[in-house]
């Protein structure tokens, strides 16, 4: 097993870095902030005899050496990025619970027949620099290096610029990388687990979800003399959009979800009637055909919301990431694991995207979920207790090892 | 009367300090732009022969001597500060008008009994420094001068600190200082004068005003996870406001207007559900107890908005502007004075705030407005013709010089 204690102490060690006033953690990716814990994890895997690289995208490799040099590594990981006011949670249990198993495996001396890889991984959040799951998404061919470092966060900055500024610009081309298997720790980010009272969330799959970006043009007018029906006013219609966000998640069961997470007001004056209003919006459902659906029913109601109030419209759906479904034999190797220590557990569906997802589709992939107080997630609040992040460490070194032996 | 010719060599002119891509201007109070223009100002009215000087707050008085120096000075006056996105001529065509009147009186010779003076009023348009017209406000002991100075701007730098930067935080205390009477011609920045085809707009007062700030506090939370009923979605809630602000001024009549024209999202992140926007909001009805009803109908809607969606309210009334009848015998001086050109005309009741708003509570006060195309204005595309803002600026010269001779 691994060692808690040691993994609970990393956990609030790298807190610090990025740690806010209300005990979350802002550490957007390719920071000063993002640059210090990097350095920290290179510093620990080293000193657990692992060889340390990163490549074009930033994303970094632990590597302990297996017996049969030839063979392809097993991987865990995750982020060490966060939210704008993130938790000491999110992504950094699944790299840190990576360094116990690491950790574990360097105190009892014990020899795998493949290598054993732990990979932190460069803008999972997706809120600096959109998409989500960017750099795993680069390893796995879903999107272009090209187009990646092409990315430009809201002040314009591009994403190859900010990662050769903290000097992660690696050599290797990301991608280039054969994986044996990947498995990654998470806390749950949702209610379900702790409300049924379980251990482990054996995670069969992730929902489907797409992001778009919509600007709505209107015009600049006088907040004083611009008699009501003379007005073209940007965010009156956005209202309206978010409204009809959250009416069409709820319009299509318990599982859709529809978020506006992002807006920006123009020229946010008091006395002027908004004239552009730029904002995100989030759909998900666990089956892909239902999130289409949440698109068509949303497409339409703001269409005609927009002509009603004279607006003009340019709405573009920027990341698509469709459901996925995990490996049946990590899964098992999960399950049987998590069996082995008697923890309570359920199989769950992943309600946020994971580098996972990503992975998944160029080697068989699965998730292992802890509990996280009440459901909170992406909050300076998020909390989990230090015997389910053990746990869950637990099973990612007993699935590991099964997927050693396999 | 006047040189057109030269006053709309005047508006050019300054248009280029601060000049934007899009043909407005962007030059917020107490900026470097601002500093530019202020320096502008001195100049030209120096070179008429006018002493030019700024009080403790940054106000500029361009004093003509009269014949008779123990008299108080007749005043003209408006501010060269603008909107984000603002235009050429909203309170610059008040300024530069009565620097037209001083050229005027400077190439005839003529001699006045009052000294004339021209005033340009720090930060009227309240965008950057909530609230609006807050020098002429301490000028007519509206606002003490101690909390004008410590009014913050959004990213919260003081009044105080952003006068003494830009080196117009004078000697002398805001408002110990006579006033005869006080003309302030401005562009309608509405749509009334132009539909009637008149060029001249006899001001007979402003309507009440009140401003508010709102924050509302929910919980961030992850967009993926969190199910539609788990949520504390601050943006949404918001979202309802401003749908209740535009239904309240409907409710109330053709003449009510009410605008939400800035808001801050927090975190502000794709995939975060908001857990704190911050937002405001403005009131405005020529009856000042159709504001009060507006108010009492929209804190009713905002309580049950907030009490459906479970989140904190906290909402402040930081302006309150009663609606302002000017003076009769001024009323009288600019009807006289339109009609002995022979303009088209036509009594107006101004939706905006002006500096003339707060000076009539101190002096015998009144406006002359022109108009404005398609009654644009807070808009890089606000624009007015050369003939009408000349037809304004001789107008203002007659009537200071009826005030003159009374
Ligand atoms: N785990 C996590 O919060 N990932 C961010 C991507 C998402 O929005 O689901
Ligand atoms: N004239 C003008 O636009 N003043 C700004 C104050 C207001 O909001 O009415």
């Amino acid at each position: 097993t691994v060692d808690g204690t040691a993994l609970w102490a990393d956990i609030l060690e790298t807190a610090q870095i990025g740690g806010t006033p209300k005990g979350g953690v802002r550490r957007l990716t390719l920071t000063e902030e993002d640059r210090q814990v990097r350095a920290w994890f290179t510093a620990a895997c080293t000193s657990l005899g692992c060889t340390v690289t990163h490549d074009s995208m930033g994303n970094q490799f632990a590597r302990r050496p297996g017996r049969d040099a030839g063979l392809p590594p097993i991987t865990m990981g995750s982020h060490l990025d966060t939210q704008p006011t993130g938790g000491k949670f999110d992504g950094i249990v699944g790299v840190l619970g990576g360094l116990a198993v690491l950790r574990a495996l360097h105190a009892s001396g014990h020899e795998t027949r493949h290598p054993i890889e732990l990979i932190n991984w460069t803008n999972e959040e997706g809120s600096r620099f959109a998409p989500a799951m960017l750099s795993s998404g680069v390893f796995a061919g879903v999107f272009t290096e090209q187009e990646a470092l092409d990315k430009t966060d809201r002040d314009g900055i591009r994403f190859g610029d900010a990662l050769a500024a903290i000097g992660y610009r690696g050599e290797p081309p990301c991608g280039q990388h054969p994986v044996a298997a990947y498995f990654e720790l998470h806390i749950e980010q949702g209610p379900i687990l702790e409300a049924e009272e379980k251990t482990i969330g054996v995670v069969t799959g992730v929902q489907g979800m797409r992001w778009y970006e919509v600007t709505l043009t209107g015009r600049d007018s006088h907040a004083g003399t611009t008699p009501m029906p003379m007005r073209a006013d940007a965010l009156l219609a956005a209202a309206r959009i978010i409204e009809a966000v959250s009416a069409v998640a709820l319009a299509h069961g318990p599982d859709a979800v529809g978020t506006v997470g992002l807006l920006e007001n123009r020229p946010n004056s008091r006395n002027v009637v908004p004239g552009e209003v730029f904002f995100t919006i989030d759909l998900r459902h666990p089956n892909d055909a239902v999130v289409v659906a949440m698109e068509t029913d949303l497409r339409g109601r703001i269409e005609q919301i927009v002509t009603d109030a004279g607006i003009a419209l340019a709405m573009e759906r920027v990341w698509d990431s469709p459901a996925v479904h995990f490996d049946p034999t990590c899964i098992a190797s999960v399950r049987a694991a998590t069996e082995s220590f008697g923890y309570p557990a359920r199989d769950i569906v992943s309600g946020a995207g994971h580098d996972a997802a990503y992975m998944a589709r160029v080697a068989p992939t699965t998730m292992i979920f802890v509990p996280c107080a009440g459901g909170l997630s992406h909050n300076e609040a998020e909390s989990a207790e230090p015997g389910d992040v053990a746990a869950g460490a637990n099973v990612l070194l007993r699935a590991v090892l099964d997927a050693d032996a396999r």
